[in-house]
């Protein structure tokens, strides 16, 4: 029996590129994790060790720095479709590239009321994330990119429900008319095009609409809050093919005091590790567009 | 213009599962990480917020842990294929479940040469997983099992060199005919089919085959190291479909101790953390069996 | 040869205690990790291992969380004496209690330019801190109040060098006259004393000039921003009494673009992970007030 | 009023330095994670800037590579004190200085039951630590070495209870007459001496002594336990002055699955993340050394 070299990818993961615009006293920065791969016809690599076909992880290393300064970082999306091309253009055995970008927010540190020059605080919180794959090994070459954001906590301390479900003979648990609901969300959404969008006004506004929409929307259940959060996404973004959620349901049990005769009505919560539920859903445009590869190795989405 | 709910699954994540067998004086632990997810029509849940085809993810959770006892736990394997038989059962709207088993090794504390009957250390190291998917969506129930091990990190100080690579005008990397080669191995295989194999004996087997060959392979390159890895196993164990590796190249960049008028021939290390290579590869039997849906949310391979 | 038991201490660490606070429909909440402990003469526990006088550690979990309605929750500085002072009181053996709170921010997610009633976006980046001591095992009952934060990271893009330093024969680096300045800062100030103090202000003011000092120094070393930072608190809030940091140097180091004819002026680095450098500094007032046990087991800080 | 710079400390933390013996075909690996720091008499560089007395953390780091060929590394001890002395010798201002080391282990891999020349696995588990603390700024230098492992991991399925505590009106649980006793150990012990003793030996045989008498003493408390293993220790290794531990009870809770009408006698459990009980002790010889200085910023046991 023969043995083949199946799907595979390589690349550099991790690098924390950081840039710093300083062509005025007033600094801008850009701190990214950047990640490359390349996929394609690499048998040689394998199978004899001939690596005369690959691109090393370190010059994809080089090439992420060097274009951090030569393309510039405008937004994650448009250095990733930079550097991913460039990565197809010098590999010929290469037939698809995946770049994926993390970019880390850091606010100016108020002085006096305004924003420092050049002094900056790390905002925290969620990350912005963009995975943008270029493929060539059909006859039309493809684009797709895929962004989104992840580790943002929200909360609601109440107008939200869990009731109603299916039981069976392992039932314990006691309906809630009122409870928390809290998520550290991932959201990723694919654009419908690569041209034309202003990727930084899309993220800003589609991560209001999904908090807007979580805090303004009665919860039913975890999974109702994200359809409908994915559902105004859509509506309100026509650039948006498609949405999907991954929400840990972090548990937020309502701690029994009544052994030392204290009222507990919603007021004190033990905030639970694990395990915890786990939500993952898709919204999509009914006939939308064809995703290809687009969510290929997309982490937590495929 | 219409939404729909795209591909989803819920469950409960996590469900930190000990299982003591105390049937003797000679204690047995079994120790797992159980997560468990169903798929289907679940439209109703997230479009009005009807849960009433829903299988609480607490219900999930109940049934893992009764299972530990009225299954019990012989392999992670076996487990998993009771448990997401049971959701199926008991789930009309769900079309496939999903369960994911990691399991945490413990070895007897030595006692004058004797492993002691009820103390034991937690081994460290690998961990031993299982991913069990089983569907019903099409004319024929289908189920598929993928195991394998993670957090399994492995050195060579010698055999191993990295040359002859592709070039261009950001390559700096210098040939290297000796080097260290390293990686915390994650490696997943599918197996043909879900009866008659002996999940524990198969396990230890393939992990022997893993560990020998990539000691003994001289390696060109991570990736035809693990190519090797993963022929040895398909040439050894006909009840492995393919196998998958995701391996980051653990850089152990030489220090130039030159400045200090010290040598340094291949004795002094940095171990670098990011960025790192990240090699992902498959091996298959060529014209193999198709693979459906074993691989869907596998995490990092997928 | 005769053993004795040394030092000890025991409680529930980590209790995660999140209080809404639900009075009207415009919630609030507080979201805190906290851990208790209690020391004394607990011999007998250690040697024969006789409880009674042994305040279970389930029980510090029960009344932390009872506290948190029947105390209720002001600032982590008020909470946690109360706690401590609860566990001396029904501890007899007890000379001494610790409570140490950590708090999450959480801001209001914004929903057409108000703040949501209840619904909330945890806000990321710094934790605030506390650990209060209450030592009863001297003539005169003691107590002491450090509070802090961390996990604060911030970034100088200029205005920093580093020069004129010492020189060996291990001597490799350059002088820098331009460099980035970044920390992932922990500060920690004990009060002088425990009442009279408005915790959340003196907080918010503490922080505010810990930021605005960093930013608007010159910086020749983190050695010396820490001081002008910790004088500037000193200066400020004369219920301070001493201030103590931690503060990693979190490397930037300036990417070599050279090999491919890139200049690279301060413009493109690589954040480093490890090694990093590692500045621990005191900043006092002259002929100050005893610490007594204020930084016992406080980590990091001792 | 005037600010002072009080006690201050300043290095390069977490260098990974891994050395490969290669003399023979059969090489020998060590793996280490090296801290260093100064303490002294910075006031110039905190205060003004100045960096003259100032050995870089660069330069420190430096050495540290250096030593591992020019020292060698035959334990993590014997290196840190070659590693600290040499601090000293070079910068004049320093009064004393700390080397932290934490070592992983490595097994060779087996091949056709014989480990193999050059290929490695790391074990996992524990981690051996050393912390050496010199110092100058008496009549007399000082040097202290205080060693230890974390991160082991130990389980008793039996042959623990807990009961006969003190109870209050928080009270809620329950006397257990036999349930899972669970640590992830710290123990860090200090030597009477830094020179004579066989560093390598006596670090296997105190972990030999530690779980040996974890499983072979019938546990009251897990206080108990601890001190049994700390008196062993003392009893057996005349050269150990004292032994700390910093052990968190890893709870695993018994798991209710009587509304299933399934028995669980000590069959199934929960294992806890969060709260956990937090235990930590001294054992000492009566009337022994004074420790000095050698627990200062030794982490979680000052």
């Amino acid at each position: 029996m023969t043995f083949v070299l199946g799907p595979n990818q390589y690349g550099k993961a991790e690098n924390r590129v950081v840039r710093i615009y300083r062509d005025t006293a007033r600094h801008e920065i850009r701190d990214l994790n950047v990640s490359s791969a390349l996929r394609g016809d690499f048998t040689d690599a394998h199978v004899t060790g001939d690596q005369a076909n690959v691109l090393p992880t370190d010059t994809q290393k080089n090439t992420a720095f060097a274009f951090a300064k030569q393309h510039g970082i405008t937004s994650p999306e448009d250095y990733a479709l930079a550097l991913g091309s460039r990565f197809l253009d010098v590999t010929p055995a290469a037939t698809a590239s995946r770049v994926e970008v993390e970019e880390y927010a850091w606010d100016r540190i108020d002085v006096g009321g305004q924003g420092h020059d050049h002094a900056f605080a790390r905002r925290g919180g969620e990350v912005r994330t963009t995975v943008v794959t270029q493929d060539r090994s059909g006859d039309t070459p493809r684009q797709w990119v895929v962004s989104g954001l992840k580790d943002l906590v929200i909360l609601k301390s109440t107008g939200s429900e869990f009731k109603g479900f299916l039981q069976d003979e392992y039932t314990t648990l006691q309906e809630a008319d009122d409870r928390i609901l809290a998520t550290s969300l991932v959201a990723r959404w694919r654009y419908e095009t690569t041209e034309g969008v202003d990727w930084n006004k899309s993220f800003d506004d589609i991560r209001t609409v999904l908090l807007e929409t979580f805090a303004t929307t009665y919860s039913h259940a975890l999974q109702q809050s994200l359809y409908a959060m994915g559902s105004a996404v859509l509506e309100s973004h026509p650039e948006v093919a498609e949405i999907k959620f991954s929400a840990p349901n972090k548990h937020h049990f309502l701690v029994d005091l009544s052994p030392f005769g204290v009222e507990n009505d919603g007021e004190v919560f033990i905030a639970a590790d694990r395990p915890y539920g786990l939500i993952e859903a898709t919204v999509q445009r009914e006939g939308g567009s064809d995703a290809g590869d687009a969510w290929l190795t997309v982490p937590g989405f495929c």
